[in-house]
């Protein structure tokens, strides 16, 4: 139980650096100076969640009773401030880690969703929410087409989506316990992986002579 | 009784779909894939309730517990993804139900509000971010300027502030019954037709020579 | 008592003009008409203290009973509409206004924050987002890339952090008084002013050849 809860916090704290990293990342592309860079890295890494927490009235929202989850965005801030080539060059790790923190985040934020009432369909949404709305921030306040609607993105709200939906599927059944949660969680990690390795992307509406921009 | 909320409903869900389908063309035309396109069309129908809903503390929002109005954006990314020509020729017919989704979301929005305890001249702004914030957040997460700020715009915003403002109002003479609602959404449909019609503008500022950007 | 309330009540109502007059002029300067202007003027007045309030669940937010606020923000938009060239031209006093706000929006938030039970590092948070929300939105909605975050913007989430800290910090020694308060928003307004009048501006990341966009 206690372990089981250890792997949890770990996982969340791995995805919450994976996702204030690629804020960080964005904020030197963009080259905004150091405040930018963290403010970029905070939204990322618990907008979503914050949003959850808002729509089902959690509130104070989980992030801001969690002091590790307001001074990992600092850190990753800093981390990238001084050294942003090598983490750029790590994106591979990063990448795998912004997956566990997806399905981590996704999983999780379905269940709190459940608990709080919320109907299964309405917890998916939540749930996807919660992984998917920090880097929808991020995008917006830099200035940048949202990752997630361009054509060219691997699948990513597709894994969530499947993920959060077996984890309410399963809630019909009783009680959701961490297995589901895990199960879940797995999966989303494993679709995200296999959509970045095998380059999948999502359907584009077929366009017309007519239909050009 | 029965038959008043029953067109309610319908009115209801005429709004949400044209909300839906203004999304999800959006996507299109700005080249973006299904995910994004569903993505838009989510958070133009019920993106302005959303934030209604989470600023007066009915939470969790009502279109979380309201499957249609889940699942109508998704229908209306099918339709458009298949179809979009066919759907742009129709502007005429979208933007009809546009302006009855705006009268009816407005309208209602405000009685909720002043139902919930919110100061009338509040209970006009609530009513206008529940018709207007939907599309703010579909041209922001798209990245083109929103629509209602731009200068070349025809009167959204206005409709929906004198079509709130007439509800206000007669909340202070007693409690507002349907017909008073009613009769808030339908001067914000005919003005907004007129404007539509009419190609009525909101006034800009006078430029000098010395202000150009 | 009553005379500071009345001081506080002051501040503020000169910070919501000076943030609503910056939201009217950059709706001025996009070339939106009177609309958009108002939309802009509102959202940068009562954007940041609004999104406070529902994270902490402070529902209906302060901004939405309190009449004052709402009118505000449409008179900054008239006198903007029709002597934008006056206006622009005391950007001097705009920018002294504007940091007294700053400074009074954010130390009173972290008062806020703290008495509603939030983690006093979160209470910061809190803070600045009250402080700098309304102004991030404005640039959002306006389609520019958010003044905090560009390398060029003098030193504004800084002070802003400082201030807030001070509050923060004098509230793990017992109830914090006007006095801390006032300290505040004292150092925000003065380190404001300095990063103004030398040119502070945040540390920028080290770009090396390969990293340019």
């Amino acid at each position: 139980m206690l372990s089981t809860h250890g792997v949890e916090t770990a996982l969340n704290l791995v995805g919450i650096l994976a996702f204030a990293l690629s804020g960080a990342l964005l904020g030197v592309r963009r080259q905004f100076d150091i405040v930018g860079m963290a403010v970029l890295a905070t939204v990322t890494a618990i907008g979503g969640g914050i949003i959850r927490d808002v729509m089902i009235g959690a509130v104070p929202p989980a992030a801001l009773n969690n002091p590790s989850w307001l001074v990992l965005p600092l850190v990753a801030t800093l981390l990238t401030f001084r050294w942003h080539p090598q983490v750029r060059r790590m994106h591979r790790a990063v990448e795998l880690f912004d997956a566990v923190g997806l399905g981590v985040f996704c999983a999780t934020a379905t269940v709190k969703a459940i608990e709080y009432g919320v109907h299964p369909l309405a917890s998916v949404l939540l749930g996807c929410i919660t992984g998917v709305g920090g880097g929808l921030i991020r995008d917006v306040l830099a200035g940048v087409t949202p990752a997630v609607l361009r054509k060219d993105s691997r699948l990513y709200v597709v894994p969530a989506v499947v993920g959060c939906a077996i984890v309410a599927v399963a809630s019909a059944f009783g009680p959701v316990d961490i297995g589901v949660q895990a199960a879940g969680a797995l999966v989303i990690v494993l679709l995200r992986g296999l959509a970045l390795w095998r380059g999948w992307t999502a359907p584009v509406p077929r366009m017309f002579d007519s239909q050009g921009e």
